[in-house]
């Protein structure tokens, strides 16, 4: 099967959150990835509650640390979305298959991976005192930017 | 004070996408207007938790009808989120201070406004088998796509 495009969330802590992004793939074709120790369980309730009846159509795949995911999906071109960053999320040009990247709720993503790909990490701008945006909008942002310019509507 | 944005939503039901939405109203120097019969108490812990401290830096209003909140805001230029609509939300060209409108979690819009305004209603497009995104989602991804337009970065 040929995605739009992926979402890959590290260490995730709240259902409810990666309930509405896998609403939010199903949604738009795009495979979620769950990499390392997860806040909750893919069981949990508030998850299902979240995703309403949508979990059932959604294509996700577990990997144990990032190491994994990286190995597993060695082909890919990795977006990462964390701030501070390199670019803006509007100054990159999505390719359909891209796999965009997020951190956990609490901490983002790891500073040794930014590091690592700092080239490619973008960040969403923001103009209040405000650290982040909840997870679930972020990722709604950046989806459907990509979505957008790769003119799949 | 001039906003670069307001978000309107009618009848929100679940308080973590309505703190969800402050957090991004209080980033993106939008102001929230909330009108009708709200689900929850804007006192709840769960609203104050997902808006996490922010809430005391949001600027919002309340109003017990859609007629008053029309009544209150007359010279504004309203845009319609729903599903079905009369353009994509990208067809649009934004403009700062714009009223962007979005209906409850169960319900949408009622049918007679959008009737009223239907060339003013655009829609978020889908691709999989979901009726709608996260109320949260939705507004992520308009408010970030007019922010885009307008320039703001």
């Amino acid at each position: 099967m040929r995605y739009n495009l992926h979402v890959v969330l590290i260490e995730p802590q709240i259902p409810y959150n990666t309930g509405n992004i896998g609403r939010l793939c199903v949604a738009t074709n795009s495979k979620l990835h769950l990499v390392g120790k997860i806040g909750f369980s893919l069981n949990d309730k508030y998850l299902k509650r979240a995703g309403l009846d949508y979990w059932s159509f959604l294509d996700y795949e577990v990997y144990k640390n990032f190491e994994e995911f990286v190995e597993r999906n060695k082909n890919g071109r990795f977006i990462f979305v964390e701030s501070p960053a390199f670019k803006l999320y509007t100054e990159v040009s999505y390719q359909e298959g891209d796999y965009l990247i997020f951190g956990s709720e609490d901490y983002g993503i790891p500073s040794e991976i930014i590091e690592k790909y700092w080239e490619n990490s973008v960040t969403i701008p923001m103009f209040g005192p405000v650290r982040s945006l909840n997870l679930s909008s972020s990722v709604a942002v950046v989806v459907y930017e990509a979505l957008r310019q790769i003119k799949k509507f």
